[in-house]
């Protein structure tokens, strides 16, 4: 398997696809495309390896082709078997579908005004109104799963799932512009952030060359 | 089970996830809330059924709440077989998959400015810029599922799949707008709406009371 992904300090979804790939056991090859071109003009996200929506992470496997990040988790949860990926029980795996399909579509405010930047630190200021509201949906998400279905393990199903892996990015984007966040939801964060495969990503984003000016500001407002 | 939709004339994710429950084959109850209440003045999309996104469908099954329609079809795949709603060969599934998750979290601009309405046939306008982009890329799927997938059947993937479930509701706003197609998706969009259950689903739509005035409006511009 080949996976393509973009810059590890920026790229939100690479991140999501890769911690699939790494989840599934399997071995894969990585390519990394930067998303902006040597001139910093032109935004590249991977086109070249149609027949994609030109965007990353894109997974090769053979004659087989995946360009979203949920579909690579379905994708690959097919190959080495759904228990990996998703909680058995099917109450647990209804609400882990759901939440990971709403971030899949959703939370666009977060994601649109508090790029990832897995290398950064920025100072707190008062999100807008519309972030805010959707922490607390996210907040109020972590809560239910944790409190119906975490039992005595770190993550929001218990163990690490695809709901985890989809939520990764904004554990980081909470930490990169200091958002606020209930307590309970500190002791989960600090758990994505030192699993060993966050950890090899972080250490991966922390080696890249490229700056990108645009993301290296602060959120606005 | 339980699926609580929105209108039938409006309510597009709505059509998805009963399509996605009628080709299950399992037995469940409808229930419909309409997006706006009586004084239409306050949009409604079933927050009452908590724990949900307060978005519309949502699929109850005893202690199993999926309230996102692509989650609808993973949960139910679960439940009866994932090769009723996926192609079984790995490449064709791969690329199903990739497909139904672009629709999920893409063609925002066709969705926004083309609200499906499924009562009404407005006159053909040129549609925006981005509008024709989304429609290229959504002919450029459909084409390659067809050639490469497609075989002797009628539809992406031969049989009737997840991924004709996510793109009916374009079909529908095709028809509505009288949007630009390339001729070879006539004969497949023709299938889709001679399906037996698109065909329920629009006799339903007919039989609503609901006329919300403002999807009663051609696409501007």
């Amino acid at each position: 398997m080949k996976l393509i992904i973009g810059n590890k300090a920026y790229s939100s979804w690479s991140l999501r696809g890769w911690l699939a790939c790494k989840h599934s056991g399997l071995p894969f090859e990585e390519v990394v495309v930067p998303l902006y071109d040597q001139d910093w003009d032109k935004r590249r996200e991977g086109a070249e390896f149609a027949p994609s929506s030109g965007k990353v992470p894109i997974l090769w496997d053979g004659d087989a082709v995946v360009w979203d990040s949920l579909a690579i988790v379905e994708y690959l949860a097919d190959k080495v078997g759904r228990d990996r990926f998703w909680p058995a029980d099917d109450a647990a795996r209804a609400m882990a579908r759901s939440m990971a399909a709403e971030m899949h579509s959703g939370f666009t405010s977060l994601r649109r005004k508090h790029a990832m930047n897995i290398r950064q630190q920025f100072p707190a200021k008062r999100p807008d109104d519309d972030v805010l509201a959707e922490l607390a949906r996210i907040m109020e998400l972590w809560a239910q799963a944790r409190a119906r279905f975490g039992g005595t393990g770190d993550f929001l199903f218990g163990e690490w799932s695809a709901a985890d892996i989809m939520y990764a990015p904004v554990v980081t984007r909470i930490v990169t512009y200091q958002l606020p966040v209930a307590r309970f939801a500190l002791p989960y964060m600090d758990a994505v952030l030192n699993h060993k495969c966050m950890q090899d990503w972080i250490a991966g984003a922390q080696e890249e060359d490229w700056v990108i000016q645009q993301y290296e500001q602060p959120a606005t407002s």
